[in-house]
């Protein structure tokens, strides 16, 4: 990062102070005053990393989250908090993670006094998020938490108001926000080079297999798909369109006797009315084979994203003027791009992109839609 | 076509039995008595056309029905029925229509007395579809009609009777069910070579232009882009799945202000449930830019036609063991297949394959998309 401009400095303290209101939030960098004994937020040197901590070792950490470190330029991996110490160490030693630096769920609050953790990354069930990530923040730590964010609004709420307690960030783990693929088709919608956005289809899905898995349990999940993938379609809807719902249809199946969907919900298609006029037609199962897409229909034109939200190989095809073509854009790492803009909040004070009332956002709208197939009426929000 | 053999002609006397059971029903072709006494139906000779009239001579008979008759082996324009009695004469030129052949909505009724004329195809506005098919069934005509059938169920229900009276064919014009990419789609989705279907995504609509057009009133049209548009969205949904939906939930926009959507529906997204656990999520608009495609989605692989029901350029591509594959079929002329399927149910006395029945079921479903929609609750079939 090169010496600051004290146009620059002005901006990025006024963006200190706007960014959340937080009052006591911790601030990466030196706190100077001005000579008008105004705080001055002195940015950390170039290169510096803030000390994660993966709060849960199962396929997503090992697979994507850690491996997407060696991309990041303001993140590093420092802990591990883990029920399996014999996987933790092997990583540890993987990751060059200090091996004192793996606790388990007993030791968990422990994290407070170890001063290389800045921020904890809960890659825990659905049902574990709110106590992890409240707990993280009473350790004095900032937390990402993947989504959805919890598995009710009113644990949501819990999070949040933990995190404005300990004057600490929290941030929901919605990937795509981050990534240039899904940021271009929203610059696209809503700067309205496809007309005005009429209808915005999305569908998110795949067949699921192993029936004993965390995500079929109601207490560990919060629910079946729509909590797990369909929130991709309804995120898709929500920030392509950069509205809030008020109307929502649903219609919800689950195959008789199949041994997947005791608990919880296989498919479950929603339907949202935003209050500009835009709708929203979304799928969400754990039944169908692998849907990932959506697509913004304007007056003018469209934009389809298939893949839309996979971790990689996106593809965007864009309708205008009579001729479709197809968009590329520069491949990054999702992953490390979520990490990186954590880290940049937490060491600039500034508010994430997709903070805590984000998910409880999307909570609200999930048992909208719940309701809203338990009850065969539209429901309002 | 060949001299018959014993056998087939067996076959063809049971069709002719089991065709339709319509009492007195008008059959091309000599009718004889065998051995036994038993009546022997004896096709007409090879090469043998049907005579049509054409009930209108709007931009969709002009561009697209009166070319396809040289693509017809069983059917010939032999009559129009046109207010426009310039534009009749250019055309009966350029088609070889004998003058005497052309008819106007005064002396309509006086075709009974053309022999030359053995079907009627209705190409009017929808709100005439009921009364220039029953004059023409009351002339002793066979009648394919335009969709929708009509406006309301019970409009189709007075065709169907009438139909019954005079034991005359009626059908629906629905092109899509004769031609070989939609009858290949159905016949992968209903032999599960996807696995079982769990969802349908079906999406129909344009951006509508001309203000003043007949498809924007709604005493002529009956409703808005679900009639006109959607319509195409629902048959594909019910003809993939082979079913009839029991539930329906439906939202609908109008632009306010925009001149067009004064009296009928400009955007209208439904949701149906079908017996078998098949859910449908579907798309109906004249307010954004167009839109023709359908996906099935099974337990197994979806297969996707985009377009799906356009007049040509048909494109199907099917996901099955982690591969798309584009698969190309033989190019045939929708409306030529169409009326030589309704030349051949008169000429063999056979049910057709899209009756009266199949269009007031579309109707009655519409009815309660539109319920579904004003009311905010889910309407059961």
């Amino acid at each position: 990062m090169p010496v600051l401009s004290k146009k620059e400095i002005t901006r990025r303290r006024f963006i200190s102070k706007v960014g959340g209101g937080i009052v006591g939030a911790s601030v990466s960098g030196m706190l100077l005053k001005d000579a008008n004994a105004q705080q001055l937020v002195v940015p950390d040197p170039p290169g510096k990393k803030l000390g994660w901590a993966i709060v849960g070792l199962g396929s997503l950490s090992i697979h994507e989250i850690l491996p997407a470190f060696a991309k990041c330029e303001k993140s590093k991996v420092v802990a591990f908090v883990s029920g399996h110490p014999d996987k933790a160490n092997k990583l540890a030693l993987r990751y060059g993670v200090n091996p004192k630096n793996i606790f388990n769920y007993q030791n968990y609050d422990t994290i407070k006094d170890n001063p290389e953790v800045d921020i904890i990354y809960i890659v825990l069930p659905n049902g574990m998020h709110a106590e992890y990530t409240v707990r993280g923040l009473q350790a004095g730590k900032h937390v990402l938490t993947e989504k959805p964010m919890a598995n009710t609004p009113a644990e949501c709420q819990q999070m949040i108001d933990a995190s404005r307690k300990a004057g600490r960030k929290l941030m929901v783990a919605y990937r795509c926000r981050y990534e240039p693929y899904n940021r271009e088709a929203i610059r696209i919608t809503r700067s309205h080079e496809l007309g005005a956005t009429k209808v915005i289809l999305a569908d998110h899905g795949f067949n699921i297999g192993d029936p004993t898995q965390w995500r079929l349990k109601k207490d560990l999940a919060g629910g079946g798909s729509l909590m797990d993938i369909g929130i991709y379609s309804l995120q898709a809807a929500r920030y392509l369109s950069g509205e809030e719902p008020n109307e929502v249809n649903a219609v919800m199946y689950n195959t008789p006797g199949d041994p997947r969907f005791k608990e919880v919900e296989e498919t479950i298609n929603f339907q949202l009315r935003f209050p500009s006029g835009v709708l929203a037609n979304c799928t969400s199962s754990y039944g169908y084979a692998g849907q990932n897409h959506y697509r913004v229909v304007g007056t003018e034109g469209w934009l389809e994203l298939d893949p839309a939200t996979s971790y990689r190989g996106l593809r965007m095809r864009v309708y205008r003027g009579n001729v479709t073509e197809e968009r590329e854009l520069p491949v990054r790492d999702h992953f490390a791009l979520e990490m990186d803009h954590m880290s940049e909040c937490v060491m600039e004070n500034k508010e994430p992109l997709t903070p805590g009332e984000e998910g409880l956002r999307d909570l609200k709208v999930m048992m909208a839609i719940y309701e809203a197939a338990n009850t065969g009426k539209t429901a309002k929000l």
